[in-house]
């Protein structure tokens, strides 16, 4: 196998023209002893790679090829790796470093390490790399951050399992998602239907909770035991007090029913936020919650441990991604994107075809 | 020992003079077969005390006697009262009734039962009956809610902990405070001091949290390990993501540092709220949670055990309250008001000798 000198990818331009993505090359980092060098062969479209090359979260080293929902095969690898093979089929997620040493990192909380470091746009330590994304020909990854893909998991599947998928495990997982407890999803995308379908294999009763019925159909069939839609009277009311945790993956906060929400939750339970909606925030007060002393945070990513026992347990109950596959090149790109601004993608797009975009 | 047929107490008169505390009595409720009457000897005066008065927190029915933080000597008992005995010395908190019978009472969440009823101010289930809080001659109380004082503590040392240590100590213990912890305490008054006083008993490394170090030493005093004055730049950092768990007794949330107050939370830490600010409340975003997956939330009050257990800590590490006690009268609690709304007061007024005013 030739490995590249230059890696190449669909890169956003410019902060004016952020939507023409063009291809370009750029040399990749050294190759470290832990290092692994993938082919990539697929990669999910995550509201974050818009976010950021939109510029919502602050300055972008143009140019940048973004997506952090990557499959592919390893190439090589470093003289030190031991968790990844040669030929084997792995996935790379939104973090591509941290420090490995700190509290966080032995805790298996390695994605609250200060020194963390994400897939694309970002110093990568050591160097003067800037780190790239999944819209790309390679990549090259640290062996922490690389996970086998069972063999019963379609690339494309598997993708925005990386992303998408660890985000909403992690809490399921950290907050006690199981057989006993209900759980409710706000917002069915991306990250919800992958919440509907984790809690529900963990053994929970799982509640979709969305603006309308529209998607109440599908809900169900990704496994949701019942279906609350926010625009009806009262929809609330017969279930104050019952949910265990809430994992809200709702990209925006407009006519968000905070207090409605936290009225669901059982004493003690918790609302995670697991969407990033950009302005102003939501008011809180005491009141909010000192009925049922209910809490509310978010959670960032997950382990790799999580995201290893996530892969574990969806190929175990035969999970299937609800993903919509889109060929990688500039056109295929902005589809994906506008689908997933108007909220009509069902529920993930993937970029493939990576072969014939990045052929020699 | 005669009982007597009325009550009396010092009433908030309207809402016009809500401050001109008059003397005035009524007819308690029927006598039941669970229900302790207690001769109050002394009680605390909480902030709710006075936004209830006032109004801040909805329609008061004046004429209305508050206070809940009651210690007094019980003068007879229910025929089916198990949980006090004549002549013992007892305490009343903020809660006087629940339904006993749903899932929340049954498992020590009874401050989370749908059915609670406050101290004062409410209607009583069953009869016509509106609370009275202990600014009064007599309470009668349902067993459950009536706590034995151990020897050891002094009346107008208990009686703040019935509803101010209480509060505090309820969190410490759901969210851990205890050895190899480290707990924040936000605000040093009433509230703050128990909370600084209870986590040292408890175990934990304390750290009060002023916004000047004027009560550094008496905070220290009470047992803290640390002192963070929040008007100082750069305060949070050297302590960022190393707190456990954060009790804000904060009564308002003018200038409100919420983010640095976050950032010094570890994985998953919680910021329990326990002042009950009025307002508009926090602005929050995911933002201000995903560094360290931490969560905001509130609790109210605590269970009956844990009344029991707090006595009991209380009385075995020698816990002493900080009290000012101030002889009962309509003069009387105007001060104790004027002292908690100036935060001069160092650091619970107790008001007292209640002999003397309600002699017949």
């Amino acid at each position: 196998m030739s490995y590249p000198e230059k890696f190449s990818g669909f890169q956003a331009p410019s902060a004016e023209k952020w939507l023409e993505f063009k291809k370009g090359s750029w040399e990749p980092r050294p190759f470290g002893d832990n290092d692994v060098d993938i082919k990539i062969e697929c990669c999910g479209v995550c509201a974050s790679d818009v976010h950021t090359v939109r510029g919502d979260w602050g300055e972008v080293p143009y140019p940048l090829a973004v997506g952090h929902e990557v499959v592919g095969k390893v190439l090589r690898v470093g003289p030190k790796v031991t968790l990844a093979k040669v030929g084997q089929r792995v996935g790379v997620g939104a973090q591509v470093y941290s420090c490995l040493d700190c509290r966080h990192c032995k805790n298996n909380n390695e994605t609250y390490c200060l020194d963390q470091v994400n897939a694309y746009g970002a110093p990568y330590p050591g160097t003067d790399y800037t780190t790239q994304g999944g819209y790309s020909s390679h990549a090259r990854i640290h062996e922490y951050w690389v996970y086998p893909i069972p063999d019963s998991l379609a690339s494309s599947d598997a993708a925005p399992m990386m992303c998408a998928g660890v985000t909403v495990y992690s809490p399921l997982r950290r907050f006690g998602a199981g057989p006993g407890t209900k759980v409710g999803v706000v917002g069915i995308g991306g990250l919800g239907h992958y919440a509907i379908m984790f809690a529900k294999a963990l053994g929970a009763e799982v509640w979709a909770i969305s603006r309308s019925r529209a998607k109440e159909a599908d809900a169900r069939q990704m496994g949701a035991d019942g279906f609350l839609a926010t625009s009806e009277e009262g929809w609330n009311e017969p279930h104050k007090m019952t949910f265990n945790l809430i994992i809200s993956t709702a990209s925006s906060f407009d006519g968000f029913q905070l207090s409605q929400y936290l009225s669901l939750l059982d004493v003690h339970g918790r609302f995670n936020l697991v969407g990033l909606p950009g302005g102003d925030g939501l008011k809180v007060s005491t009141f909010d919650f000192i009925t049922n002393s209910c809490f509310i945070g978010a959670s960032n990513l997950g382990s790799r441990r999580e995201v290893l026992e996530m892969l574990d347990l969806a190929a175990a109950k035969g999970i299937k991604s609800w993903v919509k596959e889109i060929p990688i090149s500039k056109e295929g790109i902005q589809k994906a994107i506008e689908e997933l601004e108007n909220s009509s993608v069902r529920y993930r797009s993937c970029l493939v075809a990576y072969d014939e975009a990045f052929e020699a």
